[in-house]
């Protein structure tokens, strides 16, 4: 296990090297930051909602993070099609369900894309995990309500193994597994809750990661750890008179300067 | 008037208590200070552009913010919709008329919206303000300019009754009435308009307020005169160097750091 | 060439005191830093996506901006259009062609918007601007691909006469020209790249300019070099720590506070 261990430190430094272009289909809220987050763990955003020039950005872009948090026509329309491309293109494609299970329209969206588009990784907070998880069951069998599983390790296997990708699921402790392997992250804090697009971010991260690296489990768990590790250190130089304008600058600066080194003396992840 | 004054700095501690859902319909410029400002306060931001999802986020949300600030096809179609579902669900409409009266087009809008739905808070700026007062006078009577008035509280207080709505003016000193009670608010600083976005953020403040609290009078009263104080913390910590980069994250730290004493240490408002 | 070197430090003097409009439409990624910028050098912005008010804002702004960033179908409809009005009413129009050339769909609008609207500025790196010196030469001749020009000065000198413009190209070192007239600019660092958006506020700055000063290519070569400075200043306050959220900070608060002394005193400009 001290090889993945290894592996885990060695994301941020192959993302440095390969500096991949990560395309966002992604929501009005926190583009901006998914951007600068994207450049400050070296890799190189370019964001785009123009359907005619999907195939043309996913033929030089690494990867493809999709996030449906302002989905509006335009997206749901397009968002399948992107997806599709980046298939065929066997560029890796995350998916952030934001709000999935919230609304009739967005269970749908997340519906259409599950049934039409392979992810390298799914990435959500526990009730949008769960929300996923209910799909085919409420469909096929109407049985094996996501609470009938023991924790949130057992509904993230399940649900890896049933889509073929890896699941990210982001928490008090954030989970991730291939269906197989499982880490469990204990890096993070309350704060980032506090700030928009923390989650959001946590895709850009993970989709950078994939554009570099090509276990997606690895680069999922170190993606996933190195937000958490970026909470803590803006919680360290929280002081009266910190709030969330800080906290946001300091996110984006502690992953600027984020190593290998540094991210291995953080990280704080139970492999199985 | 004492006891009005108390409830302005509960308005606070309701608002982290009841952590109210701020459902957005709003700008593309601002929106993610919309949601970091709504966080700051201790209320939940959501932001859609999906018509079709506006049913299922109002039956959960507590109150409705309409900002028209980049009006589009999809916006102009939508919002009146979503305006009346609101309305019918019993949840808070808060409206800031971003530009009212610049253009024939956002008229128009505000037009339509004051025609089919009933606002809760209308904040606007005394441009935005004199440009909703003017339209029921030039289609009825075509006088009673609002310059005839003797000043923003008549104007306020006249348009407040007209639309049994509350009415927040914000400038050099903002005004709110509910068509009875005026509050004159002596809080801010013009550095706040260096920053793009302190207006709309006002009014987020003044959703997460009337999420929290029945009296919509007392909820933008203290809404407003949180934006004050937080451009008044920005001022005191000005310094050479410093600039709208700067006052912009304290807006947001200050918010956060918000406390009812606090509130009631720094607020400046003459109540009548 | 002192006299002109003097102009370019007016040109703060100048926004600052005329206070111009600066329309923009432009991308939903940086739209909320483009803002921000146009406020720190003293100008005033307006977004907006809505054809339908384009001309009564052109009626009133003093320039616009055009950031094809995320063109979506809104976008490449209503483009030409607002292009067309601002020349009808004289009003400056600055392009920010992004990507111009990484897409075919992006090479179409920027071939529409070179076809149909006269342009004051036009602001690209090195790829885009090369990209546009070939729409020309592959629809006439086939010939004269950029790389047959000795530089970078040569290939914006050509730019700026065939379509009577003023060429800025960002990079390493940064060229302006008007065909005639060229300025060298050396101020800038690497770290620019860092932050998201500093090409799309380096085109508010020029749009800020041109509503101010008559002379194009005094205003371009101002705006841009003015970005340099930012870059350099927050280059100072690089320590151990500082990353991208803090640059980007900094590059307002540098903004907010230039004034024609301390421009010229940074300013590091080859005219010619």
């Amino acid at each position: 296990m001290e090889f993945e261990r290894e592996q885990l430190g060695n994301v941020i430094t192959s993302i440095r090297e390969k500096q991949p272009i990560v395309f966002h289909i992604t929501n009005t809220v926190t583009i901006n930051d998914c951007a600068n987050i994207t450049l400050a763990v070296g890799a190189s955003p370019l964001m785009s909602f123009c359907e005619e020039e999907f195939e043309d950005i996913l033929s030089f872009a690494s990867s493809l993070v999709i996030n449906i948090g302002t989905m509006d026509k335009q997206m749901r329309e397009s968002v399948v099609k992107a997806g599709q491309i980046a298939n065929k293109l066997g560029k890796p494609v995350i998916l952030d369900p934001v709000g999935a299970g919230a609304t009739k329209a967005r269970k749908e969206l997340v519906e259409k894309l599950l049934a039409g588009v392979h992810f390298a990784v799914i990435k959500g907070n526990m009730a949008e995990i769960k929300s996923i998880y209910g799909i085919q069951n409420s469909e096929n069998r109407g049985v094996d309500s996501a609470e009938d599983l023991e924790n949130g390790a057992e509904i993230a296997k399940a649900l890896a193994k049933r889509y073929d990708t890896v699941i990210a699921v982001t928490g008090k402790q954030d989970i991730v597994s291939d269906g197989h392997r499982v880490a469990k992250i204990n890096n993070g804090t309350p704060i980032l809750a506090k700030v928009t697009g923390t989650g959001c971010m946590t895709a850009s991260l993970v989709g950078s990661a994939c554009g570099a690296v090509r276990d997606y489990f690895t680069a999922a768990a170190a993606a996933v750890a190195m937000m958490g590790i970026a909470g803590e250190k803006a919680e360290e130089h929280y002081s009266v008179g910190s709030g969330n304008g800080t906290i946001r600058t300091e996110i984006l600066d502690t992953i600027c300067n984020m190593t290998a080194d540094r991210f291995m003396e953080s990280e704080n992840i139970e492999l199985s």
